[in-house]
């Protein structure tokens, strides 16, 4: 056997030629056992994202990355296994709807969630916001949850592809995030090592998201539907836009309680859309119903007659949690009006600015230590193609301290108005896989 | 003033956009400082590998390398400073002739030199390899010295350019070396630190050599003369062959030995003519001579009255050096002679393998702390375009230990025969500046 070194191996990809599956190996496992530098990984990263890798590459990236660590194993869970991954929008709650809707639907979701960092919030913190609501499952406890009720979300544990964690922190501080296969790898890994059949990757497409372009989105997205074929997974993408958050709610409490009024069959028409064509997907690829078509009229039925958000509650008391008085569940010191300055029809809501006027409030985290106010965050008043006037409220501000500047200024960014026609976004741009 | 970040300087190289000087200067400041982590420039380092410096760039990076440390004051040396940097050879005993020859010429050779590492051998290592001979010289020893006899030799210390060494050492592990404007970049601060007026770069192109081809050579010469001219100096290329050994001998005392039968007009032929031309573009440049043409005829008639030679003493003298007895100048166990295994024409002889076997016998480093035997080397018997019989000796091996097979198949591998005419060299490829 040829002995190998992390330079030959920086050399080839940095000259353009494709890796193998050893050599891939063999930085992955040395950067993870620390035998690998930070430096040469940094170098190797940087070539990578400037010159490329097929997709056999990516998968061989998977697999080593995925097999840094732990592997959840489902074999315990009868029946349809799925999970989701979004790569990340501001006011996202599609898993607190999606989770129990799919559920309620026959299919069993067992999913580690993240926290969320910067302008996206997190699953794990918004179910951390309810009263008593444990992210931290033992396998066991996890395992048997699912089996029981159908449904159960855990914090994603420190062993499962520890590889991604080290690479994703250099990544984040080189210039190599925004690579597609370094992406898709760091994203299939993970949602490999949780063990389901079927997976749902919600790609976000716009200015709050990861991804700027459609044409991004679908390279991404095929990139990581090849991925999971390598490893005989159902895997489907649903490019989704972010050219404004999702629903109406920002922040953690916020975002729960329009779950809720959505899981109720009263929720926004973009975030029902959204997880009702995600949940007839999983349920028809997984053979539980014999059409799409069957499956959106079960979701749809769900939504309306109470089974999904029985399975909510469900879902929530199993975890610990529990929501006494809906009403009084958002509760903040100040409930401030943001209005227009101007009159107009609105074009775009820069979900950027809005996660970040969010964060800055106390909704989310800047560095990893802060601590959330889970009350705060904002509510639209309004979204993309809605005609405005002069001081009409664009939306409210829940916060428990004053409202600076920078805030006003990022709300300010954040809404755009035009005087033409304005074309309204899909919430689903394409299905791929 | 805009607060600058790493990140978003990596990130703009890494899109092939063009870095300004602020943008240079910071990193390369911060990386000295210790401020900015090597992981973090080695991404920075793969970028520029990968998307160039335009010759702008490149000069900003030398200047910020540059500053990052001392500068020589060499303004107490009254008249022409003359310096040369090779990009490493294998038989490079150029310093040796040169540095004599024009200071007999009435330039002034105010040199800081390095050590050598790896197949190539270090003029500094060669001085110390003469008895008493020392290359540890105070400034004012130096500056005096220079004054009086035209010319000194010293070590590099370690407050010239520290930027150079941090980023070499991280370029040799991270694939980032071949870079032509880091190259140059490095070249040229530690030239343009050393003070001298008129600088020659020796720019080998071959096998045992960085530049592989001659395009690479004439981009990489054309680049540090435009530097060069960005700070006011007079700076020319020499491109010179280095696809057999420079002279016959290898190894430091055979090297020395070799110089100083070339001071004595009785070298080889590709020394003698490269030196004689470097020296006499430096005179002529320096405005020591009216033509290049005299100044060449001057470098002739120096190396045949004795004045080159003479000077040559008189600088290892006032080096503290001195030998004795020329005849016991090189002593070893056993000169093995390596025989032709085939007959032809040497259409080849390659440096690095070469140079690797020297090594290997003991007289180069293949570590930073290995002690060099200054007595061992090779000789070639033989060079480009020679036609031998089977049998006939090709080089001698000067060995005080036994020779191994590691140091006979090197030197199998060294010599390639043609059957067909061989094209004979070229000592000068070209002059560029």
């Amino acid at each position: 056997m040829i002995r190998l070194r992390i330079i030959d191996i920086i050399e080839k990809k940095r000259d353009g030629l494709s890796l193998d599956e050893q050599e891939i190996k063999y930085a992955i496992d040395g950067y993870v056992k620390g035998e690998i530098p930070d430096y040469q990984v940094s170098a190797l990263l940087m070539a990578i994202y400037l010159k490329g890798m097929n997709d056999i590459e990516a998968t061989h990236l998977t697999k080593a990355m995925l097999f840094s660590g732990e592997t959840i194993d489902l074999s315990m869970i009868k029946g349809v296994k799925v999970d989701k991954h979004s790569t990340g929008g501001v006011g996202d709650k599609t898993t607190l709807v999606l989770g129990p809707l799919v559920a309620s639907m026959g299919a069993k979701l067992a999913k580690l969630s993240g926290r969320g960092l910067g302008h996206t919030g997190g699953t794990l913190d918004k179910l951390e916001s309810i009263e008593g609501c444990s992210i931290d499952l033992s396998p066991e406890h996890f395992i048997d949850q699912v089996n029981k009720i159908n449904i159960a979300v855990s914090g994603q544990t420190a062993s499962i592809v520890p590889a991604d964690k080290l690479l994703y922190a250099l990544r984040d501080v080189t210039g190599t995030v925004s690579s597609i296969p370094l992406i898709a790898s760091s994203i299939m890994s993970k949602k490999l090592a949780s063990g389901a059949d079927i997976i749902c990757l919600d790609v976000k497409i716009g200015g709050g998201a990861f991804m700027k372009t459609i044409e991004e989105g679908i390279l991404l997205s095929r990139l990581m539907v090849a991925i999971g074929k390598g490893f005989n997974k159902k895997v489907f993408a649903i490019l989704s836009g972010m050219d404004q958050p999702l629903g109406y709610a920002i922040g953690n409490r916020l975002e729960v309680k329009e779950a809720i009024d959505t899981l109720s069959g009263k929720g926004p028409q973009d975030l029902e859309e959204l997880c009702s064509e995600i949940a007839a997907e999983m349920v028809f690829r997984g053979g539980l119903s014999s059409s799409k078509k069957e499956a959106l009229a079960l979701a749809s039925a769900n939504l309306k007659n109470g089974l999904a958000l029985k399975k909510f509650y469900q879902f929530i008391e199993a975890q610990g949690g529990h929501i006494d008085n809906l009403d009084e569940f958002v509760k903040v010191r100040d409930v401030f009006p943001y209005r227009a300055k101007t009159a107009g029809l609105i074009a775009r809501i820069d979900a950027l600015s809005i996660g970040l006027a969010s964060m800055r409030l106390g909704g989310g985290r800047e560095i990893k230590e802060d601590v959330i106010d889970p009350m705060v965050g904002i509510v639209l008043k309004h979204k993309i193609g809605d005609k405005v006037s002069r001081g009409d409220v664009l939306c409210e501000v829940y916060a428990n301290k004053p409202i600076d500047n920078e805030i006003l200024s990022l709300l300010d960014q954040a809404f755009c108005f035009s005087e033409d026609i304005v074309k309204m976004p899909k919430v689903i741009e394409k299905i791929i896989g």
